[in-house]
């Protein structure tokens, strides 16, 4: 295959594209594009009594991966190349998805086509990225997360992801990355029940040498490397205690409007952004203080005098939320946070509001001639902002009108094997290891005396 | 009706009766025993779509209405008496019931007898109080409602609470005082249909000169003044939109148990205590710091190294939990605080947890020989606390297995005539009106810089 | 008096100069260059036994004195040009300095001339300024006292300022503007004695037109009208309780160097910026968060990953770092305070340090690539700042080798007559008003009771 | 000796006394009254410029130690001996002071009498203490040093101190206790000059066996164990830089009052407590809020409606007032803390004020009827405390009228040795090792992105 007909297949990212010649022995090595995918596989979310945690429910085996990773991390490229190959090899009917510029960095180092999408612009998601992806891998830490979660940002619905940290474990649970063959099995089976023996291949946009797996390892050392296809899993049980367990981290549906009540932000004129940590109103470099009135429940609740304000989720309570002040707040109280940066005030403590409750942040008249920032996720609104400006906040909905989950950021979550009751430990064990919470001072010869 | 009888009736407080002679002319004048109202009648309470409130609905007019008052305040006794009257005058069905010392103190000014129950003692709500109350009056404020909230710590069903200001409008979302007729009637209405045109007296118990009504002040001026017999509102209409509006109050379910791992402290061998605010462990009069090991989920998150711990609902959360840097949770935020007092630790940040996480204080070994405190709602428990005692407190379930509205403390919501979708004022008004919630500071000179 | 003359005299400024023709009625409405004023005249401060505050004392009366008013505040002109009447009639000797833009407002409206400086640029403070400015009047709030202070932010030595508010009082402690007669009266003659009966013309750079006060006005009704020569204190007794009393608000000295160890900002090579609140390093647009080190007495102290970082004067702690959770430092106390903006740290408590402890910010290589922002009282710092940056940090010293009170910002404070004791209200009662320190939250009904 | 005598010199305690018959074979092991002892040597305190550290000038070598330990700590009792039989044995003329309890459990296991007190009562310091003690050396931690700063706690004057973890390095700058004989040496040489070998024995009090030391061990390996006669330092060249380095901590000097304006606590009629670290007002047990007035400079400052309010001194803003919210404060910046416990009300920042303010507590009327507990560096006044009470605070003069230093804690500060500038490596250190200062969160994955 020659770069040509890469560009053809990617005709909207040529102009950066460097073309390189390929060595015919390795013809697999294409960048594919993503539309050429099957439709995703949707999961469904069970909840059982006495467990707050979900389990997760393929109809069918998840088959398009996309994998991202940490940037600006040595070996980082290796670790995501063993994960693809170790996935292609084992799982032969998976599709690995990456990055524009990932899938530009691999792609000749793996004996198969990956397949990539266009750089999302501002207020777009990636096209097609929701509707072919049914899991995303991330190899890097809270900040990867974030970042994959903001490639859904303007979808209702993301697909589970399974993340492993690469050096520290993170605040958002992640896995090691040693653990990587047993976790993405724990994923790949989640759900499977006799049902998986009678099904065929379930999508035939699929040309047949793309699912054919490349020659198993001869013997693996490693039962985890064994190649899995259907039939190996046919007339297997697999009891429900073997789900992948998914904590689902509701996001905030944001909208941003001018003064004249159009949208300014969105991929469409209907379309909020999704945020998983966090919208912010920030002065930004302006040493003006912004003047912001807060609308609770359409009500007015205050003027806010202060460098800015957040509106957080519970999974954001531990990011700036919590530099500016607020409280930690579990992921699975549904509730909004609500935190002023730097308020011109004594008495503006942080409030906690119900997941459902509208918020309304305002750019009234007495900021006339000034700039704001507004950001969601940590990514800058660029355009439009100015008096009169509102940002309007509510809680995604997890669940539809049906009583199914649905919605939110889907994170599986590391379990220990064989203790159910221990799943929540990244909760508890982030906040001692990471935000090294309740840190005693003092020495112990004071008696505990004041 | 001589002392004596009313000493059998209330045989278990004689010791501090005052006996008195009555005039025979106000044979009504009567003290009863709450054991000879009829029992209960339990409201449901039905939530609407985009309405986070619930109606209240009867399925028969409430009867035992229990009325308490603020100590200590002036006048607060002739409100109590106007009240009584009005509710006695206008419902004639209606039987009132007080305090022992507010029955004392007004039994001789109203023209029907009051009932009146005994004394709680520590552990033990009072005897029949929560079998025969149908709904809960209070003149006062904030305290006041917390201390009759107090009267069902052992019951899992709290009657809907109706709560008068007097003077200041507490946090609490309470109705003036001059607005009783209107919002008694919404209440006793609420939930009323066509049906009720075909109820006849729904009690036998009731004596008939019970139920027959003073006679009517001739010409009332205000229509609310009206007696409101059932025939009164035969055949009206009325609508949904009239019904009482309630916020569920979520309590504390808590139990305290020694090292040994009996209750310490309950109603029963098996009864917890429900808490509307919070429950303290404190080192009281103690100069040593406690060390208290706590677990959320049955998992050890942290040793606290501090004053004391305060466990906090929702409705908590603007009380001694705000005092100490609590953030402020809105009360339907399903969810429990976890806020330390004076911690030895920079790092100690208050936590929000989801209602339905188990949380345990435990005091260790190192706090040997060292006072502790508990306390419930402001309650000390006096007995049996010490080292290896535990607290451990879990969210109220709201819901039962039918998924109906039941627990929590019903609040009657003031409402604005007509606009609906300004019931929730209180919750914003309070926050600015008592907790001078955000005032500025600094002129505004400054041209918003800081 | 044409243009013309007007261009020559202040050549600097030309160019933004509207050219307008004058009446020939009104020959004495000029602006002069300052440069034309004699020297000023300082001030020493003199410490009472048993007070905290300074006495003013004037060597000879003040001639030279700079009014500063607020900005776009409706009818400050007009109090500006009343005020300069005043002074000019009943203080004959009298200078009124401006600032360019109010003299070209106001120079039309008054029968003698006003003298003007050069707008400064960014690192120097106005030209002769510091050098002819004896007192500086404020008409505004704190933002101009604050913006009348920077005008010596390149000086060691600030005139005494006498601050007067328009609306609202700020929290520096201005006086009513309805008192200024009797206000300026009290500065003008603090520490005047019988000396000043022998006291001649000063100065002969004074032409004699300038100093010959217009007529005054026939019989004037306020005694503090009528015009006030030498020869009218002339054997007056003065006791030292008339003094003016003066809060020495310390400042900063703050130097910005590059990584090369060259001064970035500053009026010469070696001239270090006064800050009267604070120095500021902030992220500024950038959504990074910064990566400052801190060094405390030339140690290293900490890492702060944050916003920014403050370095505040007790005077700026209720500015920027109150905000930021920094405590309320009376001026009095000698110290710096350095408090963190949205620290990712559970553990950053503000400090406060000794006033003579230099304290450095240094912008370290993680932060590589990044824009930073640094301003010194509001003002930022445009260019050079990077990498290796460092801003380097010093208490003002206000006392000299001979234990002469010098430097810092020569507060006037306004006193209650006749009662000594009272002089400090405005720092008590700038808490209390201004800041709404301490209002208490929730109801009295509580009994006080958690 | 038989015990006789030993009731005889002791007669103050002779009732807990435990008598022992003591072999004759060890006749020096007494316990002797501390009044036996000579009159205190007092240091002077030299500030050099650049240097915010006093040099400690003994006018003649030290010779009454008096040594504390922590209590409840394995060993201890070990290293007292350890240290004890060092300064015997090395600087024959020292005498050791302890605790009566100490002295008990030591005078057996050394060979040469130990002095003791009387224990103090509430009010009173031991007497003689203050009269007798040239240094005091504590074995422990910070709470060893709070302790032993309290048996002076109704001296103007405390003795210099040096300080030796026993285990964890603490907050105040502490020794390692294996550098003992360097840094007592330090200490025992500061100021000395060639006038020392002039001295002869300076008091004829003692006995001559008293100072003979006993036989010195031959050929010691350690020179630090060479005894250390007069004779020895005679002609050696002491120069300054040798001195030890004094941080003086200042205190807060308190008086308790009670509603007749009666001093309630003191050691003598006049006579205030100092206290190092802090004063606390608080409900105690009570489950009530306390209702404090505050005024500052004798004026009404606000009415703290609080749990409690604590004013602390520099020193003890990283013990109470720091769990309570209060910053941290330097231990050379002049002032007070004013630090509120759990205040109902958003807008009570902690506040620091001049030292030279006089802060007043006042328990005014609306307290009636209710406990409150006055503690002063953790120890209970214990005796009528109730409404009108109030607690005066001043910070402790620590120059007198000649502008020498006087007054204060004189911490002998660990140095490093030959560098100067690392003089004030304790408090940079203690923040950063004991309050775990600013500890960051979260993963660097971020970016350093919010």
């Amino acid at each position: 295959m020659n770069s040509l007909v890469r560009c053809r297949i990617l005709p909207w990212r040529c102009p950066p594209l460097q073309l390189r010649s390929f060595s015919s022995t390795l013809p697999q090595q294409l960048i594919k594009p993503i539309s050429e995918l099957p439709h995703c596989i949707k999961p469904s979310y069970i909840q059982r009594p006495q467990n707050t945690l979900l389990s997760l429910q393929w109809p069918s085996p998840p088959r398009n991966i996309l994998i991202t990773k940490k940037k600006r991390t040595p070996g980082i490229t290796d670790s995501l190349v063993e994960y693809a190959q170790h996935l292609h090899s084992t799982y032969p009917a998976i599709n690995i998805i990456l990055s524009p510029e990932s899938s530009e960095e691999v792609h000749s180092r793996v004996p198969f086509p990956v397949y990539t999408y266009a750089e999302p612009t501002s207020n777009h998601s990636p096209e097609y990225l929701g509707d072919k992806t049914d899991l995303v891998c991330t190899l890097g830490g809270d900040g990867t997360i974030l970042r994959a979660s903001s490639l859904f940002a303007h979808s209702a619905l993301v697909p589970p992801i399974l993340s492993f940290a690469m050096g520290t474990i993170g605040f958002l649970g992640e896995w090691k990355f040693k653990e990587y063959k047993r976790a993405f099995r724990e994923v790949y089976m989640s759900g499977a029940s006799d049902a998986y023996a009678h099904l065929e291949f379930p999508d035939e946009h699929l040309a047949s040498e793309d699912i054919v797996p490349s020659a198993p390892p001869t013997s693996p050392s490693d039962p985890l490397d064994k190649p899995l296809t259907y039939a190996a899993i046919r007339g297997k049980a697999m009891g429900s205690s073997r789900n992948a367990r998914i904590l689902l981290r509701n996001r905030l549906k944001v909208g941003v409007f001018g003064p004249d009540g159009a949208r300014i932000n969105g991929a469409s004129d209907d379309g909020d952004t999704y945020a998983l940590n966090e919208v912010i109103v920030h002065r930004g470099s302006s040493p003006h203080l912004k003047i912001i009135d807060v609308y609770v429940g359409n009500r007015f609740l205050t003027e806010a005098v202060a460098d800015g304000m957040i509106i957080s989720s519970p999974t954001g309570s531990t990011a700036y939320s919590l530099s500016s002040g607020g409280s930690i707040v579990h992921p699975l109280v549904p509730s909004l946070l609500l935190t002023p940066i730097c308020p011109r005030s004594l008495s503006f403590r942080p409030l906690v509001l119900p997941a459902n409750t509208p918020i309304t942040l305002r750019l009234g008249e007495k900021n006339r001639g000034r700039e704001v920032e507004v950001s969601i996720d940590g990514k800058r609104i660029s355009e439009g902002i100015g008096v009169g400006m509102e940002v309007r906040v509510l809680g995604e909905r997890v669940r539809n009108s049906a009583k199914e989950w649905c919605g939110g950021v889907p994170s599986i979550v590391r379990g220990t094997v064989g203790t159910e009751e221990r799943e929540e430990d990244h909760w508890v064990g982030g906040l001692n290891a990471l935000l090294k919470f309740n840190y005693p001072f003092g020495d112990q010869d004071s008696d505990g005396r004041h």
